[in-house]
């Protein structure tokens, strides 16, 4: 809300990983409703491993297709972003960054959700697995950072976290 | 849903200008449930003015804050995204492009959102204003391309269609 808008009423539809809201705001010229997702933010690994970059290929329930994206995952109650970072590499992709840089913050859908992402180039990469959700499949690849760059710059990366990370490198 | 994944049941929690569902899903191994917002898609202007780029100024609400951004909106319906554009940069910025170039599709938020961001350089702008929404209050500013660039470059762009859109230039 602005500096003159009230918010009047707040209704919880869903609470899960995130939360989704309906308020009535009152700006003092208009009352009217927002949808939104409150959401406790994610994190958005660039793993580097020699001369490639890792990514995952997973279904996206939303989009009815597979994408190929930049390893991520949200963060849980009372994580810092680098533990999440540290966890989500391990879960999707089998291995423990030595270096995990953060190199930007955005929030990715600021018209109706809070979250924020957190970018990290991770390198000194180590092999160490932790399990994954139950209900997440993914496969990881190893795609060589000049090919993927240039998919990014081609608009053939699937998600705008992906190709901006790709452009930030 | 995956090539084995079923929907079992769908419920709509909201239905506005995009709608909040919550289904349940059986992979064939578990059953499990996804909220998520059905969008239909928004488009992101990149408006090029001499050698600055318009931006835009505005409460975000799930934000809480006011955030500079590359002018963007919804799709309405059976809108074509070039049609769209054209109407926003009208209603928020107060020109019409010339030349209008679609550079990049990318999903928003892939995990919990089908929203497709259609980004657009738009070229030989011409006055020309709509009336935006009422529930919008939008402030335009002319900012040197070149200092937009290193902001998202330094992570200095609140939000990551903003980042990216000025780091494809």
């Amino acid at each position: 809300m602005g500096e003159r808008a009230q918010l009047v009423t707040r209704e919880t539809l869903y609470e899960g990983p995130f939360r989704m809201l309906v308020d009535e705001i009152d700006d003092g010229h208009h009352r009217y409703k927002r949808a939104w997702v409150q959401h406790p933010g994610a994190v958005v690994l660039i793993p580097l491993l020699g001369d490639d970059v890792l990514l995952v290929r997973q279904f996206r329930h939303p989009t009815g297709q597979e994408i190929l994206e930049l390893p991520a995952g949200t963060l849980e109650p009372g994580e810092d972003p680098r533990e999440t970072a540290i966890r989500e590499l391990q879960e999707e992709c089998g291995f423990k960054p030595g270096r995990l840089t953060e190199i930007l913050t955005g929030y990715a859908a600021p018209g109706y959700s809070s979250e924020v992402y957190h970018f990290f180039r991770a390198e000194d990469l180590v092999a160490s697995r932790l399990p994954g959700d139950v209900d997440e499949d993914i496969s990881v690849e190893r795609v060589p950072l000049r090919e993927a760059v240039a998919m990014a710059k081609a608009g053939r990366m699937g998600d705008v976290k992906t190709a901006l990370g790709l452009l930030l490198l």
